[in-house]
Formats: structure tokens, C-alpha cells, sequence
């Protein structure tokens, strides 16, 4: 997200619209300085690119949200940018068709730089909202990043995936021509959660909440899971929109609700539907936001209680004395019960 | 390594010619069950292809050799192979030349399918094996595995490849023609060490033996730590050959030696002066051979004994009474004196 800082992204092991080519935090940071509970500093690793030495504290610390060490250092990896780079829109009837088609580019094996899926109300809010000089089409949309060390093998590339699109039913293939129209679109794909809520204060209510929240399923699940989320929350009358990178089968769902307990609870429910599915689909409950206070309950249906009793182990081996964001990942005390708030 | 398990490949966090591309271990698991010291059975992860939930199990049992706990099942991350791929042996001069060809490769973002350095040594030992057909140059050599998705993209890589080679003074540049000749060749890469060790018994002793470790290092300093080492190797009067993964800046030394106490003493000694070395160039210890008992005390070196503590922690936190592999990457008691043998 725009203002998040090196150590929250180590925290939340984040990722974003790159993470499909160069991976989340936790394969593009080397070595981590970690200050421990009992004031102990230890470094993981020093910088090699790959080592089979000894565990693996770099990645146990990535994710931890806070909770086993603060991080006061931090070695990245450093990817390379492809020379040419194409942006593609293209646009789908149905949010299957554009599921399948990420899954076919996937099993090909094409490494596009980016694959964002956006529905149709996502397409309108970006529309209205004053970013974009062009109007796309109100449909769910791919948005593509395809590059390449030279110019043809960017075009190559792009007309493979062209001709996947086609296969797939799209309705238009649209490039973003000049550095301008890139940016420009990338921004608006950027601008996803202020589009969504500026929509929101002129529609539904100006002091309008949203509720953010994502998952990631196997691919062969994308669409099927995307599709009866959507339902749940269209049947239960909520505006919303939905941005996936689906190049990882990871989605965001983003709820607008008047501040009122009744559609806030509404709201709850249908999260709590969307988690459910997603652990059915032997998903995760959370691709990138993290799990924080208000995930506890979803990681111990997806985990279970033996694997959040090794964490708590780690964590009351690593922190005697709870001093490290208690609670949060999971209870420290199983059987503390729920607050309420999110 | 031919016969590898899963079970042991896990243990180690292992790779081969391959990471360069698609990752260790560490990358292509997605999730596992683990059997605790204390009979608990645990899974790690469901199968999404990313997620931020919760704390990093997964990657704490890979490469923990066999210490935190007994993997049963594993979810493994499929990689597609590129539909064209052509394979390369381009011979240089000097190492120096060979590695910084790959060290702009890596820099231009090209991906590689596999990085593959052998010095003059083992190019002659692959001619001695009776497992090519060809002869090739004595000299070091990269082999290289170059695809895309069409014959057009596998050659476009091939070319820039060919050029960043040029310009790095390599003295030929061959192709492997036929599917035979491909495999034969990475056959012959395959066979490093049995070359060696066929090598050794002619020309060493019927009894020879073979010291075979690794480092990793990064980029900037592989050439260096190659030739320092091998010119070590060579003035202490040892037969010996060097490969390398070095798209991941790792490399491995095979010292050949007599079966007798000064040899063995000797070659130690070599192998603990690469080893400071790796660790003095903010490398590691081991790239993908794993720690064992033989590297224990690099590990202390490289990591530190606060890190090693920690390590501990972890260790008793998941099998207080020491029953999984005790001792193993490091001292359960760190006053406990070193034992002979490696
Ligand atoms: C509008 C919006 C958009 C978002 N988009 C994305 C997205 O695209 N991808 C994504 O992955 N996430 C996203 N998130 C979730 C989250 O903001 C990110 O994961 C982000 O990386 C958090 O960074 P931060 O600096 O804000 O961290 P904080 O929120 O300050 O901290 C995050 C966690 O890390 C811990 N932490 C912070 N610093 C350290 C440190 N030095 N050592 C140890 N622990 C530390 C904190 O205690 C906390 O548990 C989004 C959130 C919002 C509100
Ligand atoms: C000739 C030769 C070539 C090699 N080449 C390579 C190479 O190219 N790349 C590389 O990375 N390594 C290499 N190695 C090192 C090593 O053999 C590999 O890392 C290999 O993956 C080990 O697999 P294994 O099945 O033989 O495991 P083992 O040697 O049986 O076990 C390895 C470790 O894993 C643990 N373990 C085994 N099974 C389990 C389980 N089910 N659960 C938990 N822990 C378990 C063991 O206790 C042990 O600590 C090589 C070794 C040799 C001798």
C-alpha cells in the first residue's frame, strides 16, 4: 500500500501487482537484524543468494507481524526490471473467462509481470473517478504487465498471450501506447480502494466504511471462488468491487456499508463467508494483509490447533514475557475469548 | 544428488542446476505435514500459492534437517518447462571471464534455465568419463540452458547471451544439436563428482578419496572466491575439479586425496580456508549440501553465537528432550567438545 514502510512489509510479509514475477517479501529479502525480546541482536544471514545454512530465522521472522523480534535491518534482493514492457486491458463477458485465461497464461508458463483482474463495478469506479483519460469498458477486465529484454520478445510474448485472451472469449485487446497511458493505468489500478470509496460517499453514504479484505485459493478454484463471493455480497445488497492478483489466486473483496452495527455485522458475515470458502478451497485466509487481531479466529480454522500451538511455542520461546504485539497472529491464552471490533 | 528423497531433499533445503530459474527448495514447497518430536501431527499450509497467514512453518522444517521434525507429506509447487530450450558449452580463457559473463547475464535479467561453470579440471575429466562423444576444450566452461516459450524466444535469449559472451572474451560458443547431444551433455554435468572420483583412482590412488563441499557467496565476489580457492588447492599439490550453480553464486570443490591422516588433515584445511573465505565475502557456509555435524563450527562463524542461541531456543522449544537428530547443525550444549571426522 502507498506509505507502508520496510519493516511492515517484513511484518505482513506483503506483496502487491509485482509479486506473480519477483515473488512476496519472503523471497526478496536476504538477511534480516532482528533485536530480540531480551534485547539480543542477531543477524540471519549475511548476503549470499541462496544458503542451506542452518534455519531458516530470515523467513521464520517475515510474517511474524511483529511478534518475535523487531526488525532493524533489512537485506533485499534486488530484481532486475524488464527492458520493454507492454500494458494490455482486456476486457472479459464474465469474470470466469478472465480466471481461465490467467490460469492458461500461468500453465503456459508465461512470466507476465503483472496479471490484475478487476470486476465490473471495480472498471466503473475507476471510470468515475477522474484518473483515467479514456473510458473502459464495465466489464472484468485483465490488466497485463508483458515484458522483455528486447522488443520482440516483449511482442512475442504479448501476441501469445493475445491469442490466450482470444481463446478465452475476451471482447478487446487494448495497449497502453504512450509512457503517459502506462502510467496513467497502472495509477488507476493503484487507485482501487480510493475509486472504490469516493464511489461510495456519492452513492451510498457520505460517511460510508469499507471493509478490505483478502484471500488466496489454489488457481483451479479462482473463479469459482471469486464468482460465489461476489453473489453473496450482490444478494446481500452491498456495492463493492473486487481486484484479484490473480496471478498468485490471490483476490481482494472491498465491502462499502453505512456505519450502522446492522450492516456492519452484515458486512462481518459475509467476510467471514468469503474466509470460510477460501479455506474450503484449501486457500489461506489471508494472501497479503496479514492476519493481526482481526483474522485470529479464520487462522485457527485454517491451520488448526496443533499447528497455532507450535506457533505459540516459537512465540513463548522467542518472548517469555509477551512483550511483543501479545496476541496478536493468535491468543497467547487459547482461551481468552473474542473482542469485538475488527 | 542421484537418489535423493523428498523427505532428505526438504531436510536440506536442496538444489541443483535448476534454481537458477525456479528456486531451492526453500521456492517449491508449498506446504507440509510434519510429525513433532512430541507425536503431534501438524500441516503446515493448505495449498495456495501465497499467503500471509500466520507464521512461517513451512519454511522453519525446510533445510532444519531432520532436527525440529519428521515430514510425512509435502504439497509441491509445479514449474512449467519451457517448450524450446537450447543447451550451450561456451569455453573462456580464465575464470575471472566465465564468471563475470554470468554475472552480467544475472544482471540483465535474463533468465537462464540453468548457470553451470566448470573449471579446466573437470572439462578434462568429463572428456577422460567416456560419457561424451564430443571433445571439449579444456578450459572453464559455462553450460547453459537457454528456452522460451517459442523457437523465436529461446533464440532471441540465445543471441543476447551469445553477445554478453563475446564481449566477455569467450573462445567458442557450441551448441548441443540433438536431443542426444543435449543429454548427453547435461549427463556429463551430471556426473562431475563419478569423473572426479574415475579420475582420481587412475591418477591418484586406487583408494582415492574425495572431498566434495560447497559455499555460496554473492555475485560480486564469486570470481575471486573461485580462483583464490582453487589457487590454494592447486599450490597445496591437490588433484581436483570445481563446479558451480553459479547463477547463485555457488560453487563446489572436489579435492581428490590419499586415504592417510596427512592428506586428510591437509584437505581440511583447504576446505576450512574456502570456507573462512565464503563467510569473509558475506557468504555462507553451504549453498545446498546443508550443515550436518562436518559444518557445525562454520555455523557458529558465519551466523554468530547469538543466532546459534536462538536456533536453540527453537530446537527445545519443539523437542525438549532431544530426540530428533540431536546435535545436528549445531551443539544442543554449545561446551560440548568438537569429535573428529567429518
Ligand atoms: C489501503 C491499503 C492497501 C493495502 N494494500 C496492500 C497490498 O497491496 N499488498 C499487501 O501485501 N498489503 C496491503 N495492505 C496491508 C498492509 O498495509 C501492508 O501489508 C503493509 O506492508 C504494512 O506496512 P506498514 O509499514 O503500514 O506496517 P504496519 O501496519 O505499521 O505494521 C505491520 C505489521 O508489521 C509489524 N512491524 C512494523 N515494523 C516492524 C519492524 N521494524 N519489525 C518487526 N515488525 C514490524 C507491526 O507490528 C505490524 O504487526 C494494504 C493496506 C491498506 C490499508
Ligand atoms: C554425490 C552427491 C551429490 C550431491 N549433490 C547435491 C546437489 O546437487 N544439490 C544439493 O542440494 N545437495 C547435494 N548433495 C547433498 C545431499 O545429498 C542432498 O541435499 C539431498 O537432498 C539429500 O537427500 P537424501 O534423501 O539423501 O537425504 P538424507 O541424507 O537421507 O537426509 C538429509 C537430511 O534430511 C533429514 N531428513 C530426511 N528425511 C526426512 C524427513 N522425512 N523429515 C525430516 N527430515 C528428514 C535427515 O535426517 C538429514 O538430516 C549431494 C550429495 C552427494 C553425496
Amino acid at each position: 500500500m502507498p506509505g507502508a514502510c520496510i519493516g511492515g512489509m517484513i511484518g505482513t510479509s506483503c506483496s502487491g501487482t509485482n509479486a506473480a514475477r519477483y515473488g512476496t517479501m519472503r523471497e526478496n529479502v536476504l538477511g534480516l537484524t532482528v533485536v530480540l525480546a531480551d534485547g539480543t541482536i542477531v543477524k540471519t544471514k549475511q548476503r549470499p543468494r541462496k544458503s542451506a545454512a542452518g534455519y531458516n530465522l530470515t523467513g521464520l521472522f517475515i510474517g511474524s507481524e511483529g511478534t518475535l523480534g523487531i526488525v532493524t535491518e533489512a537485506t533485499l534482493r534486488l530484481n532486475v526490471k524488464p527492458k520493454f514492457e507492454n500494458v494490455a486491458v482486456v476486457s472479459f463477458n464474465t469474470l470466469g473467462d478472465a480466471a481461465s485465461t490467467v490460469a492458461e497464461i500461468v500453465q503456459q508458463g508465461i512470466a507476465a509481470n503483472a496479471l490484475e483482474l478487476l470486476d465490473d463495478n471495480m472498471m466503473k469506479y475507476v471510470n468515475e473517478s477522474g484518473e483515467v483519460t479514456t473510458k473502459y469498458e464495465e466489464t472484468p477486465t485483465l490488466m497485463l504487465k508483458l515484458g522483455g529484454n528486447s522488443k520482440e520478445a516483449a511482442k512475442l510474448t504479448t501476441n501469445t498471450v493475445k491469442e490466450i485472451c482470444k481463446r478465452h472469449k475476451s471482447n478487446s485487446f487494448r495497449f497502453a501506447e504512450t509512457e503517459e497511458q502506462k502510467f496513467e493505468l497502472w495509477n488507476a489500478r493503484k487507485s482501487a480502494l480510493w475509486s472504490t470509496i469516493a464511489h461510495g460517499k456519492r452513492t451510498v453514504d457520505p460517511d460510508v466504511q469499507v471493509w478490505t479484505t483478502d484471500v488466496a485459493v489454489p488457481m483451479s478454484q479462482l473463479a469459482k471462488s471469486i464468482e460465489q463471493t461476489k453473489a453473496e455480497i450482490q444478494a446481500a445488497g452491498f456495492e463493492h468491487s473486487f481486484v484479484g492478483h490473480v496471478g498468485d489466486g490471490n483476490y481482494h473483496a472491498l465491502i462499502l456499508f453505512k456505519n450502522v452495527p446492522e450492516q456492519y455485522n452484515a458486512a462481518k458475515k459475509l467476510v467471514q463467508s468469503m474466509v470460510d470458502r477460501a479455506i474450503a478451497d484449501e486457500g489461506t485466509v489471508t494472501g497479503e494483509h496479514g492476519v493481526g487481531y482481526g483474522k485470529r479466529d479464520y487462522l485457527v480454522e485454517e491451520s488448526g490447533e496443533d499447528a497455532i500451538s507450535l506457533m505459540r511455542k516459537l512465540k513463548l520461546a522467542l518472548d517469555p514475557n509477551r512483550i511483543l504485539n501479545p496476541d496478536k497472529v493468535f491468543r497467547i491464552d487459547p482461551n481468552e475469548p473474542e473482542q469485538e471490533g475488527h
